[in-house]
């Protein structure tokens, strides 16, 4: 049987997703198509293999013949067409953040939690990328010892000029702070936001910014999040444990020997990067195997957003003190 | 619609592609399976969302409620099933190599020809492989200039004890000697094999060997095949051309510090290294894209291969007088 | 002309300074050697062609025979034995730290003021370093743009159980406070620690720590200073600037393919990884070219590491308020 | 007591040889020069403090204020001073070739057999080179069981256009053929050279070429040498045992992420490359260490050097049957 996928938004994310549910990913395709852009609707649709437009998002939620629904529309949206899904009793999967705040956040848990099973799968790609999955097994098969520290860069090569300096945090570092949560599968109880002179080139946005993480048992994470560093997109990490560290970098498989240098290169932005991590995400939300962030994740990962947000602004450390999970999501 | 494939033989590489028909490919399911060991396919066909399971190969092969044929039995095995796939109109995804002697080859490709139109794809998954499309792409793009050389190794921890000094060529460096005809698009002409003192860890058999390969326009290839290395599996390649040189060696996405080195973890076997070019492969030939080797390629491979037995046995340089392919096979 | 060096102090570091001198530096000969351990200094003495063994330290500054005199005493040794170079006119090349504290850091800075002109260098050999130097060539060659952030690795395999938590600052990562002021040529005026819970192995030091240190300009450099970490010894970092960043990680020049990993092999301690820049350092102080660091680097050095233990004490961060530069030492 | 050093031909390498021995060699100074040019001689001179230029290459070779010569004068000129150092009894290291022809190196051996003691040093310095001695150590360490292959790159990024084919062995090729005698301490049996297509870039030199040497105990190591390779210097190679391979390459210190790429510096000639090996191979002769090449082994590498150049001709397999070595030369 196949999971019929609407699919809310068809920009960049949205079509990608369509792309890979239809020529990707087994038992499922795209069933329904939403965009406030018909035009860009139809094409995804025509590209999905004749799936069905539909003019109202509500409609597509609700209809019969879409079996789960996956929403990749503009932030502000998601709460709405979120809370559709659940009132509709269909699985969904929301684009990271679940919503933009803590507040809406809040109120999605709270809907899932009234609603009693789990619907909702919050779009952390991350933790399906084969690097980072291969640095927690080498953490979990105690190859490196109790963490202490982890080292964590995210750069990607040109953002709009003027971009707040608080969506350096809710929009790239909230990856960061989502994979630290998963990683040490416990909660971050602290952060601290250091700031060097911003780039000539990021036009008043307060880039880059240097985040400092505490979690519960201890261990630190910094992350440099640079949202202008021109020459390509890049994630990587570095574990340190007791005995041993492990490193993400997921080198390209082939590397180039021309004009004096010898080079890897690097993507663009993070669709080549985590290619196969949205694979992968897409399948295990298609088999149902539950290996995404839950909408407490998402929940989680704003609240602690907006604590660096607060720290940024402050300059000083922040305790983050978020409530108790519902029962709902306890593990 | 969904292509319902039936699998004969469910050993290792049987039972991987079953998995991944079933788990990752868009399009696809088994829908029947046969296997010699009658158990071994029951398990295949459980594991496959309760394929059919069928006593006889050929009966697999006409059913109604087959579209497809994967064959991943024993070589000696694929000419008769695929000249039964031929007979029986049905597209068919054969194992390297496409059969182990010239002449077998030959049939398979006369029946082809004979019927008319291309229903064979031969196993040969590098061509999907992320770092030798990308090692082509930089090729065809100029990035390197015109090739003059390239640099193959191609390493097994171990084989069994007394495997014919051949084998290394027919069942492993074959696939090498595809990928030089797929990435030059032309034929190798001539070919020598050197032979360094066998190691001690191989029990009799000429291992290692180092193959020499030279294409029509001039381009030297040599390969290095060892079965018996002990520390890993390792396929890596370095293309040199007049400007620039590509390297494939296809890091793992994590390092290790530990232990006085800093690693990478090198893979057991050939599976996780060529795991992406598997699943890629297979979603073309689900896709009908056509991307994979034809007959005519099966048949290439298994004719230069000899060629480089007699030039083992003779060591002497052996030219390889391959026949014009039939019109079917003309790029 | 060969330059008669006197060594002060045959420990670990005098000893190596003492071989290098005589087997591996142009112009220079070991000339005469004191140590409060005599039959160590009669062995140093004798592997370096048959040096002088003194009983006194004052009589070998103020020998005759004694051109230049390098101190690797204990580090509370040191100031009494610069001043008496000082007083003696003689060059003299002072192990790090210049002395372990602020005040004695200050009356050596005053004794060569008045002096008048500059005898004393300060052993920061990292300044020669081949992957420092050649960082820094790359930043003022405008290869990466302006600087924005530094991230520093500095990890011993072992330290001693119970070491006090603020000598990880003072004698480790003091090299890092020294490179970012030679790096960026300014001073660092705010520093800050964070803690992670410390290591099971550290025997109750704060160990590792997590220095952010903040330059004139705005550049934030942070440092993991971990004097625990088992593995090996490792220092390493990343400068980001505006269109680029530069790494030193100084791999060495062979790999291994062994037992399932491709590795690099790490050294077990300071020794080999800057075997080189201890070379370089030495025939730079040897030719009179200046390249070392002065008093006032190793004051200023001191007086950074005593804010940054006042921070690791507060949690806070501080303010680094360091005097003007004598005019003796400006730039 | 300083070893004052006669340099006989002051181009690049005379040149550099020069500063080293000025400059960052203990225990010898430059004591006199000659050159065909004059005034080149005078700049060397001028610059290694005040050497003496001399008018007579013999002159300088016979002077009483020159313990030990220095020949890095053009190869058809190597036979005539090395034979008069023999016979001034004075040690001699001569750069690569020891001379052009198998006869000349044999007139060469002859006369220091007949001298009776060692005073030839043949400027092989890769012996020397961190990687290739770290290399060996690992080999005769066990860490990768007994040898198999070898696999050597060589390239240049140009050559003079009309380059005689047969220097690309004579010149270049001649470093591997003392490599591969150095590290399995025997001699080369055998040798076959393949040709690609040369490219189109080398003005109508066979370039490149690959080498096939194979071993007394029939160890096989195989070299590209391409001395039009434009896109850098470099030289590299991997050693393949029984349980483990080694790779030397020798990456720098730094690294560099920018324009879409994370690279490496390649040099653009040999010197950056072998520098450490170069000031190695100098001190070790001045302290009389003999852990340089002989005179034997200059012959050997010839003799080896022209067996190449005849398989070069003829395609064929050549048998190299090397006059066992005189007793002065066994080890
Ligand atoms: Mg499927
Ligand atoms: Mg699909
Ligand atoms: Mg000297
Ligand atoms: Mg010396």
């Amino acid at each position: 049987t196949v999971t019929r996928i609407g699919v809310i938004g068809t920009g960049v994310m949205g079509a990608d997703h369509a792309r890979l549910l239809t020529e990707a990913v087994s038992g499922a395709r795209v069933g329904g198509v939403f965009d406030v852009d018909g035009s860009r609707a139809r094409g995804v649709a025509a590209a999905s293999g004749g799936a069905r437009v539909f003019a109202d998002p509500y409609a597509l939620i609700v209809d019969d013949g879409i079996d789960a629904v996956l929403i990749a529309s503009s932030d502000a949206t998601h709460e709405d067409y979120v809370l559709a899904c659940v009132a509709a009793g269909k699985p969904v999967l929301c684009e990271k953040p679940l919503a933009p705040t803590v507040e809406a956040c809040a109120r999605i848990v709270e809907a899932e939690t009234e609603h009693g099973s789990r619907l909702i799968t919050v779009g952390f790609m991350r933790r399906f990328d084969p690097g980072y999955t291969g640095m927690r097994a080498l953490l979990t098969g105690g190859e490196i010892g109790a963490p202490l520290l982890m080292h964590n860069v995210h750069r990607n090569p040109a953002a709009v000029p003027g971009l707040p300096s608080s969506a350096l945090i809710a929009n790239s570092a909230v990856h960061e702070l989502d994979i630290v949560r998963w990683l040490f599968e416990e909660e971050i109880v602290e952060v601290a936001v250091h700031t060097p002179r911003p780039s000539g080139q990021a036009g008043g946005t307060q880039d880059p910014q240097l985040l400092v993480l505490t979690t519960e048992s201890g261990v630190l994470a910094d992350v440099e999040i640079f949202v202008n560093a021109r020459y390509g997109y890049e994630v990587r990490c570095e574990l340190v444990g007791e005995t041993g560290t492990v490193t993400v970098d997921a080198p390209p498989p082939t590397s180039l020997r021309r004009g004096g240098l010898h080079a890897r290169a690097l993507p663009g932005d993070w669709r080549p990067r985590f290619a196969e991590a949205y694979r992968l995400e897409l399948q295990d939300w298609i088999d149902g195997a539950a290996g995404g962030a839950s909408a407490w994740d998402g929940f989680a990962a704003t609240f602690v957003a907006h604590a660096c947000v607060a720290a940024l602004a402050s300059g000083e450390r922040h305790a983050v003190n978020l409530p108790p999970a519902p029962a709902l999501y306890r593990r």
